[in-house]
């Protein structure tokens, strides 16, 4: 079998953590094969995109038989390399920064938040809901300690460059920002903004202007 | 001026809400002009893309002096609707629903969540923070007495079908919810998932195999 993941289109590569759920959730439910224009169905993704996607993965499926659910999850954890844990850091420990950690993204055991930072004076350096809360301004060190490679920040906007600027001292190159103003980094760091407002607006406008369904992703 | 909003390609009304926070940001530092190719850097979006979806929108620049910048805001402003109050529901008063009951979607003034809901027999009924929580058998009432279109659900998985229902049931077309699993609403239900955890894989996937920058949106 050919796996070229390291030639993935980009807008392929980010369709593969969705194509992963779905697979896990169909395979939960005990489908072992499924056609491009049903996986089309559920994952609102055209189905001749999918089978240009999946051919870029080697032969995952033959014509009129469909894909093998167990092959493709199989092949999808491999690429994604799910398997191995992803060490994570959060920066910012409000309210939205304890339902990530409490929340932990469950659906995949591998991704663990597994340090909390934040510089409120009122928790800084404390045990809070039974997670120790250091300052950043122990950040690389702890990080370093921890082989931690990703971190999350919920930094409100005001404080956001310069936390993001601490996270880049310490070597992450991956970073999620749940603040959406856009804060400068190196080019080799990864950033990817969360922007809650700019989702609403977009939902609330296909809402007024567009009568039929309007799939999100 | 042309303005044909109505038949905007869907694509292009997804970046609109994009654009129109850029635009903001610009206009905010006194910036009056702007080139299709700046904007372009600003936004990550390719410039014959921004052109493009410009044209849509009908005679909004001349070439080779760029686009007014407060001309842009007050046509997107009408287009989004964005003067026009939203006031939303919002549903699952954990850490979540706090933080973004507390937030209030700072950024766009017309953005209100005006009531909370909360089936926890330890909060419903209660006044928590200063937030009156109604329990779920009150969804329909209120939401008609308050004038509400929108609402967001923060209700885990487990119980995010029996929440979405109610609040369809309560009249509501546009859900934004952070339960990513897959619920079933009639067609007319615009719903639009946030998933943070194949956000995350996403990130992390193209921290681990391309080295260059990566723009999220």
């Amino acid at each position: 079998m050919r796996e070229k993941s390291e030639t993935l289109p980009k807008a392929t590569a980010k369709r593969l953590p969705l194509y992963l759920r779905y697979l896990n959730m169909l395979n939960d439910s005990g489908v072992q094969r499924i056609k491009s224009n049903e996986f089309s169905e559920i994952t609102q993704v055209p189905s001749a995109t999918i089978r240009r996607d999946f051919s870029h993965l080697g032969e995952l499926g033959r014509s009129g038989y469909g894909y093998d659910v167990p092959y493709l999850i199989e092949v999808f954890d491999r690429i994604l390399n799910t398997e191995e844990e992803k060490r994570i850091a959060l920066v910012g420990f409000g309210n939205l920064g304890k339902a990530l950690k409490h929340n932990n993204f469950r659906r995949n055991a591998n991704l663990n938040i597994v340090c909390v930072f934040d510089n409120d004076p009122a928790i800084a350096g404390k045990e809070i809901e039974g997670v120790m809360v250091y300052p950043m301004d122990r950040f690389s060190e702890i990080v370093e300690k921890e082989g931690i490679k990703v971190a999350i920040s919920t930094v409100p906007s005001k404080y956001s460059q310069s936390a993001i600027d601490e996270i880049v001292k310490g070597g992450i190159t991956a970073i999620l920002n749940f603040a959406p103003d856009r804060v400068s980094v190196p080019p080799h760091v990864h950033m990817q903004y969360i922007d809650l407002t700019t989702e609403l607006q977009t939902l609330i406008y296909f809402d007024e202007n567009y009568s039929q369904v309007f799939s999100s992703k």
